[in-house]
């Protein structure tokens, strides 16, 4: 078995992976892949070609050279309106985790440095794919189409590459070898030399959600691979296309280092045959991998022992608005990102604090800044994207019983896709009183405008939310120097990200790779950190071997 | 609150951990604290004051300055033969946590650097005290005495400085602060300050052995104070002497920087009330580590989602003695590893698998270095130190009743304590047939000779076992050097550190800080390894915060 191609891939794409090495301690900003979705950057028929590589998907059976299969499932429908009907191959958890198994022992046996080399070679496949990636991104998701192509593609991938980074960085700390001396006075010293392998985990099991299918996933598809674990990946059954894509490229570039494309393979299934618990509880499984809902990441904490388990689950994100000198900037930049891809972020806000003396200004002046936000009913459909599911319809038709609501969730009519799922964010007013209500996850185009005492309550109320459900952001609008610095210590206690003053572009829901730190691992809501050490340092572990050496 | 004490302490021990930064990636042989307990290092008449600082503990209450209690409780009996009768304050498990938690907050808001500081002044106050804690291990464990000081105060401090460098390093590649600025064409950059503060993880449980008190929970307790993570350290009842004196230094080191005491506690119980599971699943309890047996091993990793589990449980080590030209250099140093503390190490091996060609000839070679090492009593009884438990007894006596037993285990009389319960190992031959049996851990003088067929079935069961039921080491004696290759590979597929014809004073029971990873977190007996960075990084997390910059 030779790593002679695959370091040939870690050679050709030398300069993205060094500066990544860098950048990700530097943590300032830097885009490792290209945001912008013009053809200026990508080239001319980018676009279109991508357009044409998506729609030649639909109606087809999803393909895997390598891996037949009897059963088929689908059945993904896109958020605009109109039926994707790809089937993907269907097969038994236990054949898929004999599978990857089987296909790991030999990625095992590749160096971190080949595995690297298979990683960057992938990524730089898959963005090649960009455009393509990002229709079925968009399709599968709802997302608006920048955002499928930014979130989708370019962002996923930089969280992919400093998960990838970051795993070899805590790899590249184990010396291969040392010699062990230990003097014993006027005798020869005892001689022993020790070598320290790195050695992968097991198999990695990624779960993967509807709104983010790639950019949720890929750090941890991608930390695996340079580890040396093969993975499954286990793709919402509404959002699966994405992640076939994904898996396809990984599984050629695995071929063509010679390895077995089965180090990848992709497990379909279906809402009404789910096959997650019985893959997640499988005693090979060493690693899970989730995004999703509470129910499911807490029965994975809580069954499967035998698993390293990195949950991202249902949180309730809390702003607390303090008086300010500038309430109509506040509001522009909490509309737009109350507004953005329809509240659907694991980062979009949800609870909003207001003391009582500037509560109804705040209401007022939000509800204007919404007005103006989504007049244009073209650029409003750009920013909301679709509704991606119907239980998130479901609870915005639930939230609009609510006695409090100020503002109803409209339905826009798309221009280019008659059947698409639009809806404006639905505001309600909210007293204290109403705790259950708001300590609830309500996921989608749903946030809570709630009455506090003052500054103080607001504060109290946040770090209750936060530490009784957990939350992936905080935000606080505050002129007040000194509320600002003691909100965002309550927020690194309750162990949650936090933010101050943003403003215009600058907006909560946003997680850049290889700066910001997604996630905390340190509250409900996040039982990991993309990407930190803990994040990467359980899916190798080392094996240390002692010899004696002869006396020099 | 001022950092000063504890900085100056950082600075007076700077050349300690200067060393130590260093010697943790280098991996070769370092004696941070030096293991020989001569007066000639340690200065005249040091072991005797030491000795009379642990006597008079006995038949006296344990006070903890600032930690009154109602109840009391004690009952430590020394395996060599006498009651102790030191008293420690009971006190229940919500008022540890209180006191725990609150006394964290303070904790917490010391730099790492300040906590690193207090760290090193508590290991060199330890150190000064290494002849009373190497005693109190002696009369707890029933360690021979040279063990007592090594194990439970040269290498134990070792392992103490190895796990708080290790956590220091990770949480110094956290940059506090980073500028991110976004390029926006013609229009200004989009410019932030991010700020990443390192963020304790909560209250930290350790649960410690009897056998090894000091060395096992050191690693745990100072990685969590480095990190800011208040300790409740709950020893086992049969030795909790020297986890006192550790906490009563930890407090007035707490203390003189200014600090709540309470940041480390001290949570006696007795076997008839035991309060570890209390403790355990409290949700204040972030970190749990135990060493121990499975059963509440496993329990703890089942039981307390809320908190990250290290836990070092029971374990079947294997050896396999393939053909050689030297079997009685093999079997002396065979012998050895059985005998030193009377196979009461978690690294001791159990399991001997021997090719049927040479059976009969090792078992005899063996039996002959049984003798050889063990024929001079005063010094056999300083190798085999006394037993620990009455249970470890209970398991001597039933194995007595083997159909194969070839060697009985012998009671020696100690020359100094005339109740020390002193044994030599018991051997008894087994074949494959007994996999039931030797797939069962017997802790304590007991080892299997296990008769197979060939190397190659020797090697497929010692996998085996490893991989059903955990090992801390792994060993072969072979003259092949193909074989003794495969023998390394299996062992670190199966996820259990290794070594190779071991001779003379290498015995496979060591494991040395700064160079040997002990354990590897990847076997049914170890849920972590000493101390790699998957042992410290979930002990602490990142809180960040984002704020806009004004374009320059």
């Amino acid at each position: 078995m030779s790593e002679k191609q695959a370091l040939d891939w870690l050679n050709l794409h030398g300069e993205r992976l060094n500066q990544a090495r860098t950048r990700i301690r530097e943590r300032g900003f830097w885009n490792a892949f290209p945001e912008t979705p013009s053809e200026k950057i990508h080239g001319e028929g980018a676009k279109e070609a991508g357009r044409k590589s998506f729609e030649s998907r639909l109606e087809n059976p999803f393909a895997f050279p390598g891996f037949d299969s009897a059963g088929e499932t689908g059945g993904e429908r896109s958020p605009y309106g109109f039926a994707l009907n790809v089937r993907y191959p269907a097969a038994a958890p236990e054949e898929l985790i004999r599978r990857a198994a089987a296909a790991g022992e030999q990625l095992a046996a590749f160096s971190p440095d080949a595995r690297m080399g298979i990683a960057m070679e992938a990524m730089g496949r898959l963005w090649a794919r960009n455009f393509e990636l990002a229709y079925s991104v968009m399709h599968t998701s709802g997302q608006g189409f920048v955002m499928s192509f930014q979130a989708g593609a370019a962002h996923a991938l930089e969280r992919a590459l400093e998960a990838a980074v970051c795993a070899e960085e805590e790899m590249r700390r184990i010396p291969p070898i040392a010699r062990w001396e230990k003097p014993r006075g006027k005798r020869p010293p005892l001689l022993m030399e020790k070598r320290f392998r790195v050695m992968p985990r097991g198999v990695g099991l990624v779960v993967a959600c509807a709104t983010f299918p790639t950019w949720n996933s890929y750090p941890a598809i991608f930390a695996n691979v340079v580890c040396g674990n093969p993975v499954i990946v286990k793709p919402h059954p509404a959002a699966a296309l994405p992640l076939a894509i994904t898996v396809e490229v990984l599984r050629d570039v695995f071929a063509e280092a010679g390895l077995e494309r089965d180090a990848a393979v992709f497990a379909a299934d279906s809402a009404d045959a789910p096959i997650a618990k019985k893959l997640a509880a499988d005693p090979r499984v060493k690693l899970i991998d989730f995004t999703g809902g509470s129910a499911f990441g807490e029965w994975l904490e809580q069954n499967t022992p035998q698993a390293k388990v990195f949950a991202e689950k249902s949180g309730v994100n809390c702003v607390l608005v303090g008086e300010t000198a500038r309430p109509e900037e506040v509001a522009r930049n909490l509309a737009f990102s109350l507004s953005l891809y329809s509240g659907q972020m694991c980062t979009s806000p949800q609870n909003i604090f207001i003391p009582e003396a500037h509560f109804a200004q705040t209401a007022d002046a939000l509800n204007d800044a919404m007005d103006g936000l989504l007049s244009d009913n073209a650029r409003a459909v750009e920013v909301l994207g679709a509704i991606q599911s119907e239980e998130t319809m479901r609870r915005i038709k639930d939230a609009s019983a609510l006695p409090g609501v100020a503002r109803e969730s409209k339905a826009l009519s798309h221009p280019h896709f008659e059947g698409a799922r639009v809806q404006t964010p639905l505001l309600a007013k909210l007293t204290t009183k109403d705790g259950e209500l708001y300590r609830r996850e309500c996921f989608g185009p749903v946030a809570y405008l709630i009455k506090v005492a003052d500054e103080e309550e607001g504060l109290r109320e946040m770090r209750s939310c936060i530490e009784s459900r957990g939350a992936l952001t905080a935000l606080i609008y505050a002129d007040d120097e000194d509320l600002v610095a003691r909100a965002l210590d309550t927020a690194a206690r309750a162990g949650v990200n936090a933010a101050a003053n943003l403003s215009g572009e600058a907006l909560v829901n946003h997680s850049s790779a290889f700066s910001d730190y997604h996630g905390t691992g340190a509250n409900p809501a996040c039982g990991a950190c993309l990407t930190d050490a803990a994040f990467v340092a359980s899916r190798f572990y080392v094996a240390q071997s002692r010899r004696m050496l002869a006396a020099s």
